[in-house]
């Protein structure tokens, strides 16, 4: 399942794009990263280990990747799934 | 750009998963769709883009993009990245 605490570490390779807090920021290559925080752990993992198939590429996250093993990539996906998110509800 | 009232149209056909908030739902297939209640709209775009070019694979996506021409992705990108979402700060 991942343990989220064990995530704190690998999330220090994650934080200049995605930010502690799961927040997309600006990066060098151009362009801002996506919003991680409170995503679904299932999803998370998925994608990780879709890039590090080479089954979804992008220039950062396909090097990323190379550097995490299948249980960096449970405990990194636990950290930014357990940060609380609120939703603003759409207008009607 | 993307006009988020326009979205609001091509949005029913994505709301069974993502819900009109963008909170990702269980899904019939299994799983849940992932979140992207205000998620940047340019990952948005580029994501279902790739779907679109086969260049990403969902056996939901791949099919879902089908019905969507450029504009309605523009469109349904930007009414979902208008959603406001609130982080939590992760401990210390």
């Amino acid at each position: 399942a991942g343990d989220s605490i064990a995530g704190r570490t690998v999330m220090v390779k994650c934080q200049s794009c995605h930010g502690k807090d799961g927040v997309g920021r600006a990066m060098l290559v151009g362009g801002e990263a996506p919003n991680i925080a409170g995503q679904k752990y299932d999803y998370l993992v998925h994608s990780l280990m879709a890039y590090k198939a080479g089954e979804r590429k992008s220039p950062m996250m396909s090097l990323a990747v190379k550097k995490l093993s299948d249980e960096d990539i449970a405990n990194v996906a636990a950290y930014y799934a357990a940060i609380k998110i609120t939703v603003e509800p759409p207008p009607p």
